[in-house]
């Protein structure tokens, strides 16, 4: 079986502890992701990701390391091409600025969402840039519509 | 040997022609991917795509369909992880909007810069949408300087 991968790389003007906040702080991640943000970021616990009424994505948090990683599985809860994939946020510390690397990982093949959740997911890290150096991010319902 | 692919989607709301124009006329790929491309856009041709003073790739033009399809391959002159990688525009139409699809395909597996370019390239196409539907796009130099 042959899986296809999201993979982007930002960097962000701030301290990798401010960019872990934003990955596990469940009223940040509405800051920056989408406002309707439910659950609890703790290993083993789950975290909802509702967009205009529907659930999205339910994770279950994998691992936490602080100011370092940040790994969701995602639950039979939610858009099917996303079952059972996986996403992982790496942070790490650059020359005056933090480097992130998100990976969304295990899509089938044969997954139609694969381009469409790879441009949105550009467009949420752009959100959690502007969120961590300005204090306000773009997340859904006022994200950059793309795709309508 | 694995290879990774880059596959975004974007949606235009304009005509498939307006957005084929935008790839495959010189002077408008100046006009939302960077200001100095240089180049003949004709099958058999080639393209050269400059980054402040620095040629990042030249690309082989390899198959025109009007109003459809744009492949190019890169050749071996630019950046050395993009040598030998294809890079193709799919144009399709929805419904009152255009769907676009691209695709940056054989990527070797330690291409150490597929996540940044990954980034980038969603970067460009809302910069492809906003020059397309708006008549102004955000090239080379002008574009969001994500990565410093």
């Amino acid at each position: 079986m042959t899986y296809r991968e999201i993979w982007h790389e930002i960097h962000i003007h701030s301290t990798p502890r401010k960019v872990y906040q934003a990955l596990t702080d469940v009223e940040k991640l509405a800051g920056w992701w989408t406002t309707d943000t439910r659950g609890e970021s703790t290993v083993g616990g789950k975290l909802e990701f509702w967009f205009s009424g529907h659930l999205a994505a339910e994770m279950v948090v994998a691992e936490l390391t602080t100011d370092s990683l940040v790994r969701w599985r995602v639950t039979e809860r939610g858009i099917a091409d996303w079952i059972d994939t996986e996403i992982s946020f790496d942070i790490s510390r650059g020359r005056k600025k933090t480097i992130l690397h998100l990976r969304h990982s295990k899509w089938r093949e044969e997954a139609a969402m694969f381009p469409e959740c790879s441009m949105h997911w550009a467009i949420f890290l752009l959100s959690l840039k502007e969120f961590v150096e300005m204090g306000r991010g773009r997340p859904h319902p006022y994200d950059m519509p793309v795709n309508i």
